[in-house]
């Protein structure tokens, strides 16, 4: 196999660089143990409800839809977050995660593909801005990027056995981070450059011919062991994350598993294993599929849970369970559109809290009480702090700002960081999807008020998200004062970040910011 | 093309960017022309006397063998240097090229393959350094790398538009520099990890199946447009780089050129056009030939000067023609070994100046006297400094220590840097092949003298070069008092670049510096 090959050459040939010496260093609190294995488990495109783990009052239908026994045993053992929020769409969360920034501050804001060129949807009325097209980068040598510290690197050099594992998406095509290698991964296993995939299915090569040659950009690289084998990529990817697990111990090393499967992003392909169950549950065909691959998601999970059992490291392994952006609940998802997260309105690309909240789950066994649960709000940028603070490793030095806040607080339930703590996303791009909350936007949530504000017409949307979970009761005109002191917030956070806005394309001038019109 | 394609992209998504301000500045000299265009033309493999040009006293058999009319007339226009010297094998001289450091600093000191992995043959007594395998990278996240600022990146921040055309061999496979287009090449041409090439013929799609596939790691890549046509790959190179100079013009932008031949290094194909003429004049099939290659060389580079005469801008460009090391005279190449550089002895891969003495030839019109020469001493890693201030370009801020010297004094004939100077080779490593000077060795030339220190059993040659050119006559017995005196030079020297040695496999210790056992 590629990665095991690939980590015995390091070992054979530098093997003081392997076994060099742990830097980290304690944060002083007793609860926190010395370098503890951490797995962040991230799943692709999973709503909020795409399990039966409630994330809100009691059980939803949607919960009982969907069968995620290992979440439920994860939830069980660790903490749940209510209010764990992220990026609309992929790219802007992962380079979040990765880097610590805010999107508005790393401007990668929109989904990253080819070098030099933008994914945002031609738009009649809007010039888009020259967002970091081609990601996050660990150089300044590549135009159109955000030069940062990565996460894994930081890791890395701090001692951990860093693995990678599915979906990448972390730079363009064609540049150094289109390789997970190249920001502080150790080992590969399956990412590459695209964010979707061509198909989940080994009997069809992951998008292979049968000489192993990639028939499409988006075919998963590097599983030719599984080509031609009736197994689904989210199975096989799972053997491979323990086998990396395997040589990481026999290094000796704590390890961090950057599990991040491509499920469950389109295409929606029955995961065979659990299909007929579903069909037989009344699920329609694409249901009974999305549900299928839900499912395997959450077998992956068990089986980690079990292989940390099994080798006797479970008690000094954390594991984070993070999705990327809200569920799909536009085109190619089926059904009727915009409700496949309800109570939350809409989904994947939308400001609303179908496209932005996620289910979140840590364990750390010892530190973190079990079958606990937290309300406050945090979002994706705060897991970089987090991390690091939980591994143990204080005065990192990055190149770029972190503006994440270590939820740290909350898992040992001394205090939160919620508190008189604004939220902010920033989207000046064009997704391309249709529906509730999906355009081009600047939102800020302040306790329990959410205010969008749209660059196209600049209009508002106030929302009190405690009373109205599903956004349906607009209060802008009710609340003009409100609006105007949220929009100040806001526009005063996008200057201070030097964020980009749109143009109107008529005449080229900049679209004013939210406090711009008030004035 | 792709790089059309590729060029397209960015001028239609970022036009603001590609017609970004200058922002060179002068240097003071009157005689500098603000932002020359520049060509470096860099050949592989070649020999100092694997031309018509004449770089020693008269013409040699060698020079009669060969024809570069091209050479010939860009020494009647420019300066030819009888003594500029390359590292021994490709990659330590690429990356003191790009980085202008010598490569006891930089320690990628043997040639760059695969990721992580030394290409060090396996030697029954000596164990190799673990010196940077994945060469010049422009991050600190690769491991067993050098962090440079390369100069087509300071070039083009510097308003150049800067293409790469031929051989990179930059970074080894999988890491960000392993694209040019990573180092600050806007236009990557053929250019990627592998140093040598599976073919130069356009028949056998440079080393492609019919499908465009790629049948060795050394296919030469970005060629599609010449697969299973009657052209030699030196041919198509030449094509495609004028087809980027077209582009430079559009843009208004000085370009900058790396016109990196993969010629003429193994496999030594016949170039069909200048084949049949090397026959009749006699020389045996191998000789026809390399000799045909060298010609196939020559003629691009009179394509270049054509070119630049038809778009009126050969007063405005700089011209240098330089080899990266000797001409190859051990396995591989045919006939009698080790004299294929005569007068001097063995070739590349030896310390001995078959190994290291580069037909080297600058043109500058209005600024370097035609047909003029130079006998000073310089080396590779004056490259970068040198073309920096020739281009105008002054406070870099370089993350690299610079070594090298700028030969502008030399080149304007108001100076020399080679004065109260010595050079300095540094090998801790084995190559492979076998002959006079090819071994584990470190090395300074001072003045008419040269010692080359041998770590394996610590012995020492003395040459004077001025009298001995061939270096026949080792006077390290006769000479003691020089010897220690150069050694110790040479021990400080390495000391202070924290140079890497070998070690004894037998007891693990490191090999002795030069001036160690003489104290």
């Amino acid at each position: 196999m590629k990665w095991i090959a690939y980590f015995n050459n390091i070992v054979k040939v530098f093997p003081m660089a392997v076994f060099s010496l742990l830097t980290a260093c304690n944060t002083g609190s007793d609860a926190l143990k010395e370098q503890p294995n951490i797995i962040l488990f991230l799943v692709d495109d999973m709503g909020w409800q795409d399990t039966s783990v409630p994330f809100w009052q009691d059980k939803t239908a949607l919960n009982e839809k969907y069968y995620t026994p290992n979440m439920e045993r994860l939830a069980e053992q660790g903490m749940k977050f209510t209010q764990a929020y992220a990026c609309a769409v992929c790219s802007p969360t992962r380079v979040s995660l990765m880097s610590g920034m805010n999107a508005a501050r790393h401007r990668v804001t929109n989904w990253t593909l080819r070098r030099n060129i933008s994914q945002d949807k031609e738009d009649d009325f809007l010039e888009f801005p020259k967002w970091n097209v081609n990601g996050l980068q660990v150089t300044d040598s590549i135009d159109f990027s955000t030069e940062v510290t990565p996460l894994p690197l930081v890791l890395k050099d701090n001692g951990y056995f860093t693995i990678h594992t599915g979906k990448a998406h972390f730079g363009s095509l064609q540049t150094p981070s289109e390789n997970p290698c190249n920001i502080g991964f150790d080992i590969n296993i399956a990412g590459h450059a695209a964010g979707g995939l061509a198909t989940y299915q080994g009997l069809k090569n992951f998008g292979h011919d049968e000489n192993g040659i990639p028939l499409r950009f988006n075919s998963v690289p590097g599983m030719e062991q599984y080509h031609g084998q009736d197994i689904n990529l989210t199975e096989a990817l799972t053997i491979e994350a323990k086998h990396a697990l395997d040589s990481a111990m026999r290094l000796d090393k704590p390890f961090f598993l950057y599990m991040a499967h491509y499920t469950v992003h389109v295409p929606i392909e029955a995961d065979k294993r659990f299909y007929q169950k579903y069909l037989e549950k009344g699920l329609d065909e694409t249901e009974a599929r999305y549900a299928s691959m839900v499912e395997g998601m959450d077998k992956s999970l068990g089986d980690l849970m079990d292989y940390l059992d099994q080798k006797g490291i479970t008690d000094n392994t954390i594991i984070f369970f993070m999705s990327d952006n809200g569920g799909l609940s536009a085109h190619d998802r089926g059904g009727e559109p915009h409700v496949h997260n309800a109570p939350l309105n809409s989904g994947k690309g939308s400001a609303y809290e179908g496209g932005i909240r996620e289910p979140m789950i840590v364990k750390w066994p010892g530190v973190v009480q079990p079958a606990t649960q937290c309300d406050d709000y945090l979002i994706i940028e705060d897991f970089y702090p987090s991390i690091l603070e939980m591994a143990g490793i204080t005065n990192v030095k990055t190149k770029q700002v972190v503006d994440g806040k270590s939820f740290l607080p909350m898992l040992l339930q001394e205090g939160t960081t919620a508190e008189n703590r604004d939220l902010f996303w920033h989207y000046p791009n064009k997704w391309g999807g249709h529906g509730p909350g999906i355009g081009t936007t600047s939102t800020i949530r302040s306790g329990q008020w959410k205010l969008i504000y749209w660059y196209k017409d600049q209009h508002f949307e106030l929302f009190n998200i405690h009373q109205d979970i599903g956004e349906k009761n607009n209060l802008a005109t009710e609340k003009p004062q409100l609006v105007k002191e949220l929009a100040k917030k806001l526009g005063d956070y996008l200057r201070s970040m030097n964020a980009q806005r749109p143009r109107l394309k008529e005449n080229g001038q900049l679209l004013p910011w939210p406090d711009e019109e008030l004035n």
